[in-house]
């Protein structure tokens, strides 16, 4: 059946990210997050360690849900327990995307309750129990082109690889995410670059031939279908160093011994370099920024790193992003696609940078703001000075496979509102924007992404 | 009669603030703010220094009204004088607060205007002097079900002891703020630590008599009906020390010797010991940071601490909050309500730590956003994220008595308008709204503030 | 014919600007921008470097445009290739004002694309050379009551010289801009003080002489119809130094020895300097701080200053503007406007700031702002604290003259639009909305401007 394991590849669209760093934020996670291998609806039977357990503690009062410890391990317990409590997702796009896919994905008519919450219970547990329900009839029933998911830089990339090698033709790629291996800070930094030469055969104690392994893995990653890249980091900074300056910080970093400043520029400059070599391989690159991981610390020394409480901060693209633009930002041959977490630089910085360099251009709303609202005032904020194609259409990074209709026809509706507002007050003829419409969904995704 | 006084109790709803620090930035204070013993009229018959005579300088071309001198003090020709400007409160919450107040609790129709401002200051003066405007024939004609207002810690009380004392049964709870005696750089520090000394007994010269004279003065504001404590820090600050470090930083403040920094690390320290007496003793904890105080040193010269010229500036509530967050923030018995003067942190940062950490609920929009659009962007950017649940419902903290039932009003106005735009745009069902309506009115105020 | 010469005096309305600078992150200059003497039509037969010839890049994929070198010298081919990606505009207010601008001013009906493409060149190459299209006839047309450009404080004013000789009674004023002699960063610092210096007969070598050369520099605007100055600084940074200070900073500054934060601090005391000059001549001062200018240093070094690439940054005027403001803020007869390019200041520090102090008002939303959502979302995020009446009413600052009609036609539908909200939610009565319609239109820009 289905080759895609939970904590490896597992389901995204497009815009990659990492397993469990949304669970305690959002209940995104509900229903069929984290696949395994044969049945997406492996959550009502055995809910995995960070989620459907975590998100019902011994006393919900709030839709706050972590409590740090094991607490109900009965299935339907759990569920009727969310159900008596699904009042709390009131106006989140939770409940929307939840309802979404109760109706449309299941079929169920009636609204989760107390009352309702054995037969939803019982539908969903035999719906998932048949052929319809595999992920990969969804998939087609989905109607889905194209899906991405992301592994770090040291994968094996075995479920790719035996997919590739199934009689299956759902284009499932990977994405190229090397966090672990340019950020001095990751836990085991060193041990893993001693691994990615390994992998790649290269040695990577010298920073040429840390360089060149990257190259390598790249073009492995590639030969899986992967279109892009992904960096996950902590600020928008980038940096151009010298090789010399580079190659100083990289043995200081493999020694263990960078400051937190020194760890940080390091990174920094990892991005132009990962930015060069996009330029050389065609890899479209992906930067979000701006995430406050592992806020809590008790919660991160119980159940390690990205295991939720992460806290959007607050960013600074302008001078972040200049070294890395000021090297390649004029590349037409290059695409960098930007996200972030903090709104308030769409119509400050994010919209006039993506206005004006043409190798840069503005992913959808993001994580908290992938909703209604969010998706709103991104096209709000940004379009007046980028227009809609410097954007990237929309693409989602949802794990909850059931919930993927529903994402896309919210997004959507928010963006045909937004192009109907634009009729209503005589900014846009409509045929125009029909034509925008169809752009957002399809055609800019799929240029943005060279799929 | 009545037994709050101006400058001590003054008539607050759950959310306290300082005598004097909105006056010069709105309008609120026109009618019936600071009310004396026997009559909330006074206003128009004697003008407190810092309110309406500020609101009316000799030349009144903009709402702007300090001038930082007595300029009239006929009450007559002030108030002619307003009304002729009136026009310039336009598109404003005052203009609305006021014509709200003329019409519904005066009985006034006709405009406020040059021509119309004799008949309405003899309507208003004869309407003060007849009993049903009395403030508790008021009280009760507003329905209101509980009052609160806030005190400093070293406050003797002695209104809210006579009003206990007395036969009338308005519920009428006191606050404790604790700035002075928590702050280094308050105005007496020292003096006002060992005055809290004297009053609970306690050796406050150590910090550990210090920390218990709190733990009983607190005790004496819960026997006075208090359910909650009110802090108002220049930043977001928080730090959580071993009671050693406490200790010394203490004894430097107490010295006069702390430096800036000290002073703001001390004042981020007692949140964290406040919260941690609010787990023992169930008091509400409210925060409000991020105004920069006696902005304009010409008038704080002048006039003292408080005067008005409050400024909000961005506040880091991610990194600020931190230390308090990562102590305390897990305990579900324990609520922390947080303001904001900064609407960009709500969605980027307030949302998410509400929607992820037990302890914490964000408070209505405040000060300058308690307003219809203030009201509306705020649930607009917060609910997607952290749900209605995490918030505290409307609470309004106006020292103008007559314009309560206007404020709770428009927030009941903006709440069901953004309802009503969820149910029409799919995101709600009409009898979830109807249900959440009632909700942010009445049950989640009386829950987050254990009313 | 007109006497206004691009890079000199250009058409600018109140708010000026400098050349060059919106060139690239908007397609604002596509027409008409920069007029030659005797035409506004140069743009399609002599199209200036950085304008046209750079928005129409070799490949035009997106709508951003500069790619450093010349690549079509034809206009009508550049024009076409225009035309053939007038799409990439939808949803900018460039489309909108190019299209109002096609419609009202050249009275063209069909659409523009690759279709209508030579008959719209043609159309607008006849149109331009009749003489109903020339400046002066627009001028009229246009209904244009006042007309103010900005200029150098070294710059020799001769258009505008010749133009209060001639005949023609167009009321074109002009705006003292001192940046080049007040920023000891700013290229050539040091001979342009010297050149102040020749220019006034004033010993510009001391501080002393050097504020008395300002002081009748500005009389020589003044007395060419100038009723304000203008200043553009990195930061709103402001300072008050004694003069022994600022002349200790002056005598660095002209020695070129002036680290980079004594120079920002000599940027910041002369703007209270020349807020001081304001309180003595009259003139209005107009900040506009936030841009990081030269953004990409290829371009700059290829291109120059201002030729494109500034990125709004963080602005925090609630710090930067108190030296100033302590000084002068409550002189009542004192006007200084502030602009923005950093929109989550309206409500949180501009807006509180202005409607505190006497002296300041708070310009239109400008630059990136200047558009439909802009001004919606200024309007919605300042009137409730300072109202409408400590706004400047609507400019605009382009250099498209044909656009001038489209530009305040937006400004006006989107504050009507703001007003008819009002009025339907019951916030405003429709007889004060025409009013507040007509002031913020005419009568507050007049009185703000003291036109």
């Amino acid at each position: 059946m289905i080759t895609i394991k939970p904590k490896k590849g597992h389901l995204l669209i497009a815009e990659p990210s990492i397993i469990g760093d949304t669970s305690f934020n959002r209940s995104v996670v509900l229903l069929a997050d984290h696949t395994t291998e044969g049945s997406i609806g492996f959550i009502l039977n055995k809910p995995l360690e960070y989620t459907l357990r975590d998100l019902v503690p011994d006393t919900l009062v709030t839709f706050k849900v972590y409590n740090g410890g094991p607490v109900e391990q009965d299935p339907r317990a759990i569920w009727t327990l969310f159900a008596q409590n699904y009042h709390l997702f009131r106006g989140t796009p939770s409940q929307l995307w939840l309802d979404h896919s109760f109706e449309h994905v299941f079929g169920i008519r009636e609204n989760l309750s107390s009352q309702s919450a054995d037969e939803y219970y019982d539908h969903i547990t035999n719906s998932l129990a048949t052929p319809e329900f595999s992920p990969r009839a969804l998939f087609d029933r989905f109607n889905i082109e194209a899906l991405a998911t992301t592994e770090s830089a040291l994968d094996d990339l075995k479920w790719h690889i035996q997919l590739s090698e199934s009689e299956w033709n759902g284009r499932i790629i990977t994405t190229y995410r090397p966090d672990a291996v340019v950020d001095p800070e990751f836990p085991g930094f060193a041990d893993n670059v001693a691994q990615l030469g390994n992998i790649t055969g290269c040695d990577t104690q010298t920073f040429n031939g840390f360089l060149k392994a990257h190259r390598l893995r790249r073009q492995s990653f590639k030969a899986l279908g992967a279109t892009a890249t992904d960096h996950g980091h902590p600020s928008a900074r980038t940096e151009n160093f010298t090789q010399e300056q580079a190659a100083q910080l990289f043995q200081k970093a493999m020694a263990g011994q960078c400051s937190a400043a020194e760890a940080d520029a390091f990174r920094g400059h990892m991005l132009t370099e990962m930015a060069r070599m996009s330029l050389d391989d065609g890899l479209v690159m992906q930067i979000h920024p701006g995430s406050a991981r592992s806020y809590d610390r008790s919660v991160a020394i119980k159940h390690g790193r990205d295991k939720g409480f992460d806290i959007p901060t607050r960013t600074d693209y302008v001078h972040g992003l200049q070294p890395l633009l000021n090297a390649v930002g004029m590349e037409k041959n290059l695409t960098i696609i930007v996200f972030t977490l903090d709104e308030t630089t769409f119509s400050r910085e994010l919209a006039p940078l993506a206005g004006v360099y043409p190798a840069l251009k503005l992913g959808p709303p993001w994580w908290f703001f992938d909703s209604y609202e969010g998706m709103r005032r991104f096209r709000e904020t940004t379009t007046e000075t980028c227009g809609f194609y410097n954007t990237a259409g929309f693409n989602d990074d949802t794990r909850a496979f059931c919930s993927i209709p529903a994402r896309h026809d919210v997004a959507r509706r928010v963006d045909c509102a937004y192009l109907a507002t634009l009729v209503a007050t005589g900014r846009l003829r409509e045929t125009e924007a029909a034509d925008v419409a169809h752009d957002l969904t399809y055609r800019l995704v799929k240029q943005a992404y060279r799929l």
